[in-house]
């Protein structure tokens, strides 16, 4: 595969729900896909569809379309996620145990390594066989193979305060799900999850 | 405001962004914001900012901009959110609580009049001013001034079960949590949240 130069980030965003997408259509055995079904379920044009898939060279056949499974695989090879991504959970509270509980990552393949926090109360808890560690020993894991992605979920006041301790670790990629804006270096990615979004878009419908 | 005839989902989804967008503006002071920054912000092009906010109506001026809270007033209208909305989670379970305990939909304006589940042990609970009721209470809160939106955080293997009962009660919106498909009939909207989406999309980054 080549790899292209360029892909903007919104493409890059929309790329995971193609690949639930394709999922779906896997799991129901459906072996071949066209850009209007795939546009369809997703909700844009068939043009838009052909568009965000060409960024990553020719797969389709014109009147055939698709095949599932090749395209669930190399989107998969694209966005990183063919690998075994390790994830941490920094900040065992509500919401870190919560996501510690939820299947939605094991499903997708994630490898939640581990937790951390620093409440001595917490330490040591087992949930959904990941351990809660003191956050000191994320130095630890970081040097004996690393961690991809670090999710976020500490108290908003000392969220800033806990991520310039993970970056002197040389954590690069984080999922915020706390309600605050982090300041980090260039290259550092962050992306912040904010579930009122979803609620204020299915307001709409209840008028 | 006239109303537009027909507004598409995927516009709609992207209407609680700009609300946000804005909220920081105006957070930050800003009286007058340019379709061209607001697509920076959005990392969208200034035309398609121009075609999702002219589906509202003209609220631009030519040279100048968008007036900020104007603009703001004037999403939160579309998308109803200027009411107060009263929101139901179902499931109390440790996401529904981490739900419960989360700040955001509070600082979004929501209302979270009640927390529902069925295992006695969590009835009447407390958890962020947001008490634990047994499911069956559902019904009195129906009848005494409405739930307009359900948060759904049961375990998936109930969560069907759990959903026919919504229905029966005139749940019209569901904000769904769990990984399960769920029947709805057609003048009933589901919203999927899957948290693993966020995480596949920076995976992308951390290649």
């Amino acid at each position: 595969m080549t790899k292209p130069k360029r892909i903007s980030k919104i493409v890059i965003k929309r790329l995971p729900l193609y690949n639930r997408v394709l999922q779906q259509l896997e799991e129901n055995k459906a072996e071949v896909v066209s850009s209007a079904q795939l546009a369809e379920k997703l909700g844009r044009t068939p043009a838009q569809i052909r568009k965000d898939l060409t960024y990553f060279g020719q797969f389709g056949r014109r009147g055939v379309g698709y095949k599932v499974s090749e395209l669930r695989e190399k989107l998969r090879e694209i966005l990183g996620i063919h690998r075994r991504i390790k994830v941490a959970i920094v900040g065992a509270g509500r919401l870190g145990q919560a996501l510690m509980a939820y299947p939605g990552f094991r499903k997708q393949g994630f490898n939640i390594v581990a937790a951390f926090d620093i409440d001595p109360q917490k330490i040591g808890r087992v949930i959904n066989q990941v351990k809660i560690y003191p956050l000191v020993e994320l130095e630890r894991f970081m040097r004996r193979g690393g961690i991809d992605i670090v999710i976020l979920a500490t108290p908003a006041p000392v969220a800033q305060e806990i991520v310039d301790r993970l970056l002197k670790l040389g954590i690069k990629a984080i999922l915020n799900f706390v309600p605050a804006r982090l300041v980090v270096p260039e290259n550092v990615i962050v992306h912040y999850v904010d579930l009122a979004i979803e609620l204020e878009s299915l307001c709409y419908y209840t008028k």
